[in-house]
């Protein structure tokens, strides 16, 4: 059976408000009763429950927002339909960046935004570790997903149909004539990615087209570029190449042009996200529209709506955004 | 005199430790000595000294970081460094995006971090209203800006020289041949885009150039386009545009893309900054360097440094790092 608070409050000798205070970091909790506490939950192997610590608490109205990678431009747009949105709400952000650190660092941030009464989580990866996403799950402590999606758990999530989305740019790009169309995958660890390959893989066989050209890659410039370094190289180099986001596309531009080659008189490009940039004159892109805003948004507001009735259970919801092509200067006609 | 907690206590017939609960949110203040402090709070018009309060209290490790335009892509790296070097050091850090909000919004958002008990800020905006900055100073609340300097204040910041910048990029245009050298400036309210604007008009007058062109705007990239739109419209158009940030360049060259001018064929462009896509080859922008890791970082350590050493006065460090102009594709001799 679970160790309560009440069994490290009788096996301390102290009562059970001395614990929830030493659990809460509230001070007026003297060092000996700390010592007595902290060798209790010791020898008891005591872990406090979250969701149960938080029902005693106040909310915090902070709601913690976990980016993949602040530098893509992808990502700021998101921040800030949601910062707007959470200010207008009365909620504050709490901001982390995955690009660069470990599994064990998250581990160690979503410990502390647990102890730190963030009163939920939206996050725009899917780079949780098992451990947490279980707990998260038993606590029935509110987390949403943007943009991605874990397979296996059961968590709210509001994405856009990446398979369709990349299924209909790879469709366009055969529209166009070309056969030999590659695609530079996000992290295949990650299931928008890998519904991306499988639109992109679906297109082409439904196309008859047998010939893939796949580089692995993540949704990085740099990414893009190393990919189309490769590609690029080829002996029958593409005459397409679709990139499974917006900056990798490009990275991808970048390495073309400094390797002589036009985009798009001697090679296509096309993105997924149609971020703010994308649309400027001298980018052009052509690519998959996420509407990114309210995207961010719908998550926040399902958030804030599990926090605001966390004692009952909510149906879990998932919200799939229908993809666009937007057609524009970097891509041709074969 | 100032109006203290013991008043407030005895006024309303609670202990101070009470009084103390209740202003730092702790729950077991029951809802009758609430409704007893709330009125004594009110009848002595007292209010809360952060300093004093924070000085009972643990620290939170979070830490606040004010962000003008988190889509703005100069903003993200500035964040990103942040956010790494904060992380590895222990401290998590609260976003606020100013873009969009009023100065209401932004001070409610300071009340709220100072009650939540960040430990300090770091801001890239000096939009911050005198009755917060004089509150800071008074209560040695640690604040440090970044790429910003608000006047007449005695407050730790980290700049890049901004005049010293303008000065070399605009004599660097000047020695392109450049007579008709446009500047599209920044939020002249703030010190920074002053100094920039003063660094332009300096190189024209010592080059003995009489004509200024000034287009008054912001740093972001609508602002660059409709402060194009007037310049490219003028009957004696520049022949060189300098954009007081990277961001607005993007939006000057898109206007003038879409006027159907080349850059640098028909005007010159350039901007401030060195953003990571100024050196993408499609987009290949003349630019004057500025550090922005390097600026985030050093912010940084003296918030900690001083987050740590709250309780004696330390001297307060201005570091202005120097700028240099970075030659890229948009610029051309005439």
């Amino acid at each position: 059976m679970a160790v309560t608070i009440r069994d490290v409050a009788k096996k301390a000798g102290v009562s059970r408000a001395c614990v929830s205070k030493y659990l809460n970091n509230i001070p007026y909790v003297s060092k000996k009763t700390k010592r007595k506490i902290e060798n209790a939950i010791k020898v008891l192997n005591y872990t406090p429950n979250i969701m149960a610590r938080n029902l005693t608490r106040k909310k915090s109205n902070v709601i913690t927002l976990i980016i993949e990678d602040i530098t893509n431009p992808y990502f700021p747009e998101i921040v800030e339909g949601i910062e707007n949105l959470a200010d207008s709400l009365g909620y504050r952000i709490l901001l982390i960046n995955l690009k660069n650190k470990n599994e064990k660092a998250i581990d160690n941030y979503l410990k502390y935004i647990l102890e730190y009464r963030a009163d939920g989580i939206l996050s725009t990866s899917g780079n949780i570790s098992q451990k947490y996403l279980d707990s998260f799950q038993t606590e029935k402590y509110p987390i949403v997903l943007i943009s991605v999606i874990i397979p296996n758990i059961d968590l709210d999530y509001v994405i856009i149909d990446n398979y369709q989305g990349a299924y209909l740019m790879t469709k366009y790009l055969i529209g166009l004539n070309h056969k030999r169309i590659a695609h530079i995958t996000g992290d295949l660890n990650m299931q928008d990615a890998k519904d991306r390959f499988s639109g992109y893989k679906a297109a082409l066989k439904d196309a008859g087209i047998k010939k893939e050209y796949t580089e692995k890659s993540d949704y990085s410039e740099k990414g893009g570029y190393l990919a189309a370094k490769k590609l690029v190289s080829l002996p029958k180099r593409p005459t397409a190449i679709f990139c499974a986001s917006d900056y990798t596309a490009f990275g991808a531009i970048n390495l073309i042009n400094e390797a002589g080659l036009d985009v798009p008189g001697d090679i296509s490009i096309a993105g997924f996200g149609n971020i703010n940039f994308s649309s400027l004159s001298f980018v052009n892109l052509t690519t998959v529209d996420e509407p990114r805003m309210q995207l961010g948004e719908i998550a926040l507001k399902i958030l804030i709506d599990k926090i605001n009735s966390k004692e009952e259970k909510k149906a879990t919801q998932k919200i799939i955004l229908e993809p666009r092509v937007i057609i524009r200067g970097t891509t041709k006609h074969l």
